[in-house]
């Protein structure tokens, strides 16, 4: 099965305490394309200008992802600045040259408007309506969105969300969406608005979805090293959604194993600069890292002699 | 089996955006008390001034805790004045009133240095070692500090480390103490410095556990109303170092088990200010509550269907 994701294809100049990358593929299509691209086929909907190199598209082609719907306007492709201190959950912002990303108007060309699932990652919440117009009956719409847009757009966000089957926000974006310190309450505002099911992202602290009345809780490894936490929460949605396209099936049990999916792909993307650890990422380096998420929660039932515990 | 706990008891008063208590009872080893006391014998060591209530001995005593070991002293009980924001990882302290606590010479009564469990609440680190001088064998040692002692007494710190077997520590304070922001780095060098049992607590994050080169992730639940969280912490190692008391065995399975009923008595604990939660708290109840951080964390294998994930 297809997922179709709109969004940013950017370069990334990133600073962190252990080093520096300018001018680095990023942007959040894009590590959510490759991400997900392990699992299923991926389509991918964006702009980039005219000084977008041939050898990113060939990478992408190479994982599989269909660039019919990358658009390639005249003019610069989007620039981020980013700066990480040793808390690596938060990125400052040093500059922010949207480009060609400005006047996006996200086009979805024929062959793609039966995608059976759709992720649209974090735009304004008025060009997500667009696509969702442009597409037929998806069995599944997954949308990120951003402080930005919650306090600036919250109407048409909260339109968006009506149309949306599963949001993955941040803890403190959930929060401030919902107006509600207590993420059990922030759900089921959030849940009232329409999308049945919220995954709420926590940076190193891992995830929590909640869905169909239930919470499940996934872990973040504890990594020896962490390079570069950019894309760490597109390449989770990728791992999970693209996941969940390959199975398509979106009940609680599968969702479950997404959400560790997608933790295990942002496990692998924090280790390097950009998607560079994507790059030479295989099957079973994925496999083998499920089954260390499993270790990582693993606990047995209490026993049941009587009075062993009291 | 028994474990002897030396620590606080004060007098709280705990201000959130949700309520006000005032001179409630509070107190690490207080709370690590009556968090053990679920399932072991407590044998508690504090200091108390005489303005300290009958009510709240008789609390102890109902609990099961032995208080033989509980001085009472001329002069105030330790009092602390504590503000929460919308953030209830973090408590601003408004006021300390050490008062009898600030000559507190732990004394162990003869008939508790045979104990075969110890936990050393958070006091200065000279003192953890005079009580480890008055102790014979325990078979576990735990041991609690924070963010002063780390600043103001590290050498003291460390020799009270290499006479500890688990070290029960936030987050921020773990990577302060190692001076290392990769918490698996960090727990690499505390490690070497004697502790062979690493406990992380992360506050709403729940905590991680490493140990003979294993890492465990006990997640924290998800809440419906978080009332009051002073005492969540000891509360966390009250259940599990009083769990593990009652098995003797700490190899990592137990240990695991050890940090998911640890949790859950965090998880009550915070559920009304002070102690209350745990004055009506069943072990029916805890049993359920267990049964839900199972389900909080299950997820099911990958099918192994060739093909099913490429």
């Amino acid at each position: 099965m297809s997922v179709l994701v709109v969004g940013s294809v950017a370069f990334d100049t990133i600073r962190t305490p252990f080093g520096t990358a300018t001018g680095v593929l990023g942007g959040s299509a894009n590590y959510f394309s490759v991400a997900a691209s392990f699992f299923t086929d991926v389509r991918l909907v964006a702009v980039v200008g005219e000084d977008f190199p041939e050898e990113h598209l060939e990478f992408l082609r190479r994982r599989g992802v269909d660039l019919r719907g990358l658009q390639r306007v005249p003019g610069k492709t989007f620039r981020w600045v980013g700066e990480y201190g040793f808390d690596f959950n938060e990125a400052k912002t040093l500059d922010t040259q949207l480009n060609v990303f400005a006047d996006f108007a996200p086009k979805i060309p024929e062959d793609f408007r039966e995608s059976e699932v759709v992720f649209l990652a974090n735009i304004d919440p008025d060009l997500q309506r667009d696509v969702l117009r442009q597409v037929r009956r998806p069995a599944l719409v997954a949308a990120d969105t951003m402080n930005y847009w919650i306090a600036r757009k919250p109407d048409a966000l909260r339109q968006t969300l009506s149309m949306v089957d599963a949001l993955v926000i941040n803890d403190a974006e959930t929060r401030q969406l919902a107006n509600e310190q207590s993420l059990v309450r922030a759900a089921r505002t959030i849940q009232a608005w329409g999308p049945r099911i919220l995954i709420v992202k926590r940076g190193e602290y891992g995830a929590l979805l909640c869905a169909d009345g239930e919470w499940f809780s996934a872990p973040a490894l504890p990594l020896e090293s962490v390079q570069d936490p950019t894309g760490a929460g597109d390449c989770f949605a990728g791992g999970a959604v693209g996941y969940l396209a390959s199975r398509m099936q979106f009940d609680v049990a599968h969702l479950r194993q997404a959400m560790i999916v997608g933790s295990v792909m942002a496990s692998f993307n924090v280790e390097a600069f950009s998607l560079d650890r994507l790059r030479t990422l295989t099957m079973a380096e994925i496999e083998a890292r499920f089954a260390t998420f499993r270790r990582l929660v693993h606990f047995d039932d209490l026993a049941v002699r009587p009075g062993a515990v009291r």
